[in-house]
């Protein structure tokens, strides 16, 4: 049975370092509000359900990855996942909005996704074989070329303070921090836009059922049994941020099933737009689904070599859609 | 109930990207054998068991992190559980050893542990604040300080060829590469140590009882029933790899279970060593224990200040300990 939203936030306390992070919510919020910015809440990467109290398993959103031949449809889906958060984090910032980037911890960021710990040392060239106090570090010419850009990017959003970085992992964390950020968005009205495109986990285990200690193997297989996680769009759309633009991501591996749902979804808490995905598919292609109309984005095949990620055109069509909105609401 | 091990192979395919593997690592034992060289396989982090064929759910071992209050211990205990088999890494090349380090993808690795994306980032600076031909990017002075030394010993070891890394996602990917690992190690007969520190999955849900698309949340609240994972000690002692130095790892939150536990897993298997460690407390303290003693390792709250990790005296330890098995086994 779902659980009432109100009723999850009774039972389930807050993150022990929530206090902190609604003090840096509330901060970057007042800020860009004063600048009369555009804002956009991205939450990217999955949300894990504790089995136990003290330890030691979770269920994981979001993974694919089953038997060991999809070993590599694993891979790509859950860097893909991750990545259209951490990319089109980049490209709202290019379009000057001011973005709250809340992810999964040890998720894919905007620039750093481009590269990962290998990939950096191996850049780098130690200047002496034997380490003295004169000794640099350098990156190799032939990376700087690809580094430079990015690191550019990394450093001007930085140093405009246009970027916050928020993390959690359980579901439980998830919703705390995102009533906080709808808290603190609430005052952007219509310049706010709401990109949730995190996993969010469907199903959890309520506290007063979870067993303090590991699950013993001796005590034969466990059977666990799950409980719907309520359903945040609801007050997220109707209460806390009731002027907002909220898109909202629809994923699913049945391609019959995605358009309906997204159609359901909308009619049901009456948001504006689910980007809908096939996940073997999504690199590619996505729908825009909104109450009235459905249409592709797709990348063409030469686009995609040429590196051109789908997050671009996607991030532009929102933007032009949000245009609308705003200025379709100060004709009314 | 348990299902066998023989069982286990012949019903889940081998990951799709095992065949490089398997090459990768003959390659990599057969050079090192010639060599004479003592050889460790180190895996690390934890394995996944997926809840459905095409997408989207899976438990994960390992981690802690339950209610919100707890949050910071799940970091602490999710790193820290990384950092044992990536740390070891560390401290094996420096006893000459070669490393295979066999470990979940996107988890912590060797050398690269210290720093993440972002520390990355800011460690760097660009010589131009337009980018252009001639621009450069060096590593500010101040942090050079820090990462020489160990960007130095990750190129040595490089070079040298020293460390292979194999990387896994779901418990049946780790057992293909467990089982293909031991097939090359066994030629090294006593001059093999497996140092099992992956936090492998008790459960697993057998492939003909997976469904094949997206639990829909709308059909209630599943019931996940879960099998248990073969206990792969008892091949790999007595059969795969029956001359070499095996070290298991045994984690419990409740301290009541640990040293009985790890006894009767020595008896059961008959390897060498378990190190055993009570979650909240690993970074400073862990217990051996072998068929006929126990004792601690700790490390004092000034070491532990100092900078050291308890990684480096467990692995001095343990080599030791692999150093007189050899010479016993010479002396019969």
């Amino acid at each position: 049975m779902s659980s009432h939203w109100e009723e999850f936030f009774a039972t389930h306390l807050p993150p022990s370092d929530f206090e902190d992070n609604r003090k840096l919510l509330k901060e970057f919020c007042e800020r860009q509000n004063k600048l009369q910015n555009n804002i956009v809440l991205i939450t990217s990467g999955g949300t894990t359900i504790p089995l136990e109290h003290n330890t030691v398993r979770f269920v994981d959103n979001f993974s694919a990855g089953t038997r060991g031949s999809s070993k590599n449809l694993y891979r790509s889906s859950l860097l893909n996942i991750q990545n259209l958060g951490s990319a089109s984090a980049e490209y709202f910032l290019e379009h000057s909005y001011a973005v709250i980037f809340m992810h999964r911890q040890k998720s894919l960021e905007p620039f750093t996704r481009h590269f990962n710990g290998q990939q950096f040392f191996d850049m780098l060239e130690l200047s002496d074989r034997e380490i003295g106090p004169s000794s640099t570090i350098s990156v190799k010419p032939d990376s700087v070329d690809v580094l430079a850009p990015i690191l550019a990017k990394y450093k001007r959003a930085a140093e405009a303070k246009q970027i916050l970085y928020i993390n959690f992992t359980s579901v439980v964390d998830y919703m705390w921090l995102l009533r906080a950020s709808c808290e603190c968005l609430a005052a952007f009205e219509k310049r706010a836009v709401l990109y949730l495109a995190a996993a969010v986990s469907d199903f959890y285990i309520p506290s007063d059922k979870m067993p303090v200690h590991k699950i013993q193997s001796g005590e034969g297989a466990p059977t666990i049994s799950l409980q719907l996680v309520p359903k945040i769009l609801a007050p997220l759309v109707s209460l806390w941020v009731p002027n907002a633009f909220v898109v909202s991501f629809k994923l699913e591996t049945d391609e019959n099933l995605l358009i309906a749902k997204s159609r359901e979804s909308l009619n049901k808490y009456k948001h504006k737009l689910v980007i809908a995905n096939i996940l073997q598919t999504r690199k590619n292609r996505v729908i825009f689904v909104t109450p009235t109309t459905s249409y592709e984005v797709v990348l063409t095949r030469e686009q995609a070599l040429s590196g051109l990620e789908i997050e671009e055109p996607i991030v532009a069509d929102v933007v032009r859609k949000h245009d609308e909105f705003v200025s379709t609401i100060e004709h009314q």
